[in-house]
């Protein structure tokens, strides 16, 4: 048996053009004699659908494609994801389906089991979960068909009462397919393949897995789709980060050479690649060709700008240089020299002018304070305001330049350096930055050495550094990470070695900036707990503060 | 048997405050003798308390404060509502909870079975559902005891495949007790009225219900706690949108007279209390007193400081008049005439020459392009810098004023006029936001006459009014309420009698717009779906475009 991965890259809602997609590849495998292609789950609609499932007219419009492709299965079956209707008088309206589509018509609908309501997950909200399994036969070959988080309950402490393939298995299956939108992170590759060796070790049967590849806003789906043989060995290895489609011979898997599954890139690496991926799809998928941003010399903008060249072409960005008293010289030069290293236009507007005329406007309020935080705010919200009126005026796209760690501590102008239509680095902490920023000087240096050895600063008030007001980023980060990719409270980061009193100034910090974190743009998300729709607190609470 | 209803306003995450609360309901509930006194959900903790509920140390923190909680009851018994860690091997890590204590320790602990997962509920995100069922024999009483959304799955297409009420009822209880967290929107009363009288009429035994009271964040809860005799007829009503604290006898309870469940407020009305109400917390649970706003002489920034200056007192409110070059008279002369109506300080700052300093900043790389959409929004940001600029120096916390119906179509600046910490009106579309102006002026002249009858303008340029670039507000509310609330498609929202250009024009600039709302303050919510964590669309995407 001949089976095709289709690892494609779907736009949500765009019923038109996924289907389009979806019967060229059919075309494409009917060439070569497929007898069965399998596509990624909710790969009519595309993945995450969100809250366009609750509309009647969505669900009719993902039906009516169906029966399009479905038409189109003749001498050759296919497997394509999309929402059901839950035809029972209880339960939740819908089911998270896979469609097996043969002889022109739908022959088989399977439902997903486990639906996945944790971190950016929401299915619960919209799915009854599948309680009767069954196996599909197709040409003499059992296949136990399941969806994404159907074969990931495998722990010692399972999230989930029920296993679908512990019932499956007993209805004898000879083959696994599981079709998968599994969003990327730096972790996930790795926890990946342990699932699928898992699966086919457990279960001594081989696994065709097909991952959805892409960005969705903030979401980023790397493929990796993979055949795995009953033994756990990786026979078949689709592309990453962008479409593949490939076909293999079910009776031949034995003989394709091992891949080594080990043979992984390195975090920075990965996250390089998930970023450039995650812009260029935002902007492609919106109809946008160009971005601005604000270059201050410093690293955080420098990364942003490198790999926004490396995702739109350097013609399709402009950086722009905006200066005031407090810029030191150095902030300018560094500037120029990236621009010039990336070969791409800038501009350089002072922001000295409109900055003393809000002053001058304030004047009469503010009575003669002395200079503070609010001046400060006003420079960065000055800068804001240039740089959207250029994206207004001149049709771009703001990219917010903003990192984790002043994300996390609320370091940044509200507002200000804080807008954008999407954040690059906002799921990326200062010290990793700095990495990111060596991984792109690899073969040669773009982002100037200086950028990334100068001691952090915003600028906003003479001799100002990030470290007069923050830790040091190594210590932050670190802490950080324990209170929010790990979730452990202030006694647990102090028993790991932290002091009493830092630990309690940055959890405090954390949680008292949650109403700026909320008004902040999408944030490419590459790790497993990033700020945005992954992480949900309230504004108003009392919590470490 | 004597029963108290608590109804009291929780901050979340404030254990130690939450339970000085309890104990002192406690404390003066056994001073008049009563048997049992019932919390709310989540009552320890606060509800909706979101991902704080995976961090251990936060269950910690609840669990000794129930303890303590629980060393009080002697003499008397409370129910209250908390986090329970689920011990089973396989499952989510917790239960929703009600602990039932008694003499002096933790009798019984009740978990819900039904978890709300749809508009801006997800306790399926934290919570195992409940599968097994007991009674609480209390002094001879048995008592059905459930959370909130147990009693709500009584249509006849139900939600849940379960019903918990009707388990329960197996066991032949006296009484059913639920404890809820149920968030207000204009409906919401008349459905709970509804559901509380199928509940009785079918089980026929009395219901006690305690609701939450009080803002969290977007979140409004009214109260309205009540008990309702084994007719369905309600023979006690605690207050709406503030604590109460009421005992009944159960004996003599159809003795009581009859509350007339349908002596309802005006939608209008519930809209005006809820609003004052989220406005008052978001301030008071933040530790802020004081609120700026942008006054242009609208009726949206009109009826945002009549609401603000009602729920913080005029002293707390300072209104900024912000005119500029395209600013009618009138403008100013209905902002003037509502501050002084209102009898509150305002100040008054042209930003015409900040306007014109970023005009001239932008000349070089505006290149003479005519005046247009840019220009318009820098107007809206100048002000916003201008205001954020007061807020940070004076101690302010900037008001929203944007309305539903401009949220909605984005006719609105991002950072310019859709700044701020909280939004008022953002779930009033604009037709009701003159029924609300009508309402507050309901004894005197408030809102001058002259700010509800003009024909609304952004003056953002010459002669500009707001039916320029939308349909009538009569026309466009109907549409985006059939579309947002009532989630039909354009085919549907076209057979109700709407022109199909409009229709297709409309649902457009909604989808559109997507990017702008998810980068604009928490809104308080009173309908059955606003823009925030009730309504959860993708950004990237093409549906209805």
């Amino acid at each position: 048996m001949k089976i095709a991965l289709a690892q494609v890259n779907y736009l949500i809602g765009d019923f038109e053009g996924n289907r389009i997609k979806i019967v060229d590849c059919i075309r494409k495998a009917r060439l070569q004699s497929v007898d069965l292609i399998v596509f990624s789950e909710l790969s009519v609609c595309g993945y995450p659908p969100r809250d366009f499932l609750e509309f009647d007219d969505f669900i009719l419009r993902s039906n009516r494609q169906i029966e399009i492709i479905a038409a189109e299965c003749k001498d050759i079956a296919a497997i394509v994801g999309a929402p059901s209707v839950n035809e029972a008088p209880k339960g939740k309206p819908l089911f998270n389906s896979a469609y097996f589509l043969e002889a022109g018509k739908v022959k088989l609908i399977v439902h997903k089991t486990l639906l996945p309501n944790y971190d950016i997950f929401d299915e619960y909200r919209y799915f009854e979960p599948n309680r009767s399994f069954n196996i599909v036969d197709f040409k003499g070959v059992k296949i136990a068909l399941t969806i994404c988080e159907d074969l990931w309950n495998v722990s010692d402490n399972p999230l989930y009462i029920l296993s679908p393939m512990e019932e499956l298995v007993a209805l004898k299956p000879d083959l696994m397919i599981n079709i998968s939108a599994s969003p990327f992170n730096y972790n996930q590759l790795a926890e990946r393949n342990e699932i699928m060796f898992r699966n086919t070790l457990r279960y001594k049967i081989p696994l065709v897995y097909v991952n959805h590849v892409g960005a969705q806003t903030e979401l980023l789906f790397d493929g990796g789709s993979a055949v795995v043989d009953a033994t756990g060995e990786v026979r078949l290895q689709c592309a990453f980060f962008e479409e593949d489609l490939k076909i293999v011979d079910m009776l031949q898997l034995e003989t394709l050479p091992i891949v080594n599954s080990n043979d992984e890139k390195d975090k920075i690496a990965l996250i390089h690649d998930a970023l450039v991926m995650g812009i260029r799809d935002y902007f492609k998928k919106l109809n946008f060709q160009k971005a601005i941003l604000g270059l201050s010399g410093g690293i955080d903008s420098a990364v942003t700008l490198a790999l926004a060249a490396e995702a739109l072409g350097k013609e399709n960005v402009r950086p722009v240089l905006l200066p005031s008293r407090y810029s030191s010289d150095h902030s300018i030069t560094d500037a120029i020299a990236l621009a010039e290293n990336i070969g791409c236009e800038y501009d350089q507007i002072s922001i000295d002018k409109t900055f003393a005329a809000f002053e001058a406007s304030l004047k009469p309020v503010f009575n003669n304070m002395p200079f503070g935080l609010a001046e400060e705010n006003i420079q960065a919200r000055t800068r804001a305001v240039l740089l959207m009126g250029m994206a207004n005026k001149l049709g771009y796209i703001l990219l917010n330049t903003s990192n984790k760690s002043e994300a996390a501590v609320g370091y940044g102008t509200l507002y200000g350096d804080m807008c954008g239509g999407i954040s690059v680095l906002g799921d990326v902490y200062k010290t990793d930055v700095f990495l990111l920023a060596h991984y792109i000087n690899r073969n040669q240096e773009i982002i100037p050495i200086n950028s990334i050895t100068k001691p952090p600063s915003a600028e906003l008030r003479p001799n100002q550094k990030d470290s007069d007001s923050l830790p040091d980023y190594d210590l932050l980060d670190q802490i950080l990470f324990l209170y929010i990719e790990q979730r452990k409270g202030p006694a647990d980061i102090m028993k790991a070695g932290f002091d009493e009193a830092i630990v309690n100034r940055v959890l405090r910090m954390v949680n008292s900036n949650e109403w700026k974190r909320q008004q902040t743009p999408p944030i490419l998300r590459v790790s497993y707990k990033a700020f945005g729709s992954g992480r949900r607190m309230p504004i108003v609470a009392r919590y470490l503060l």
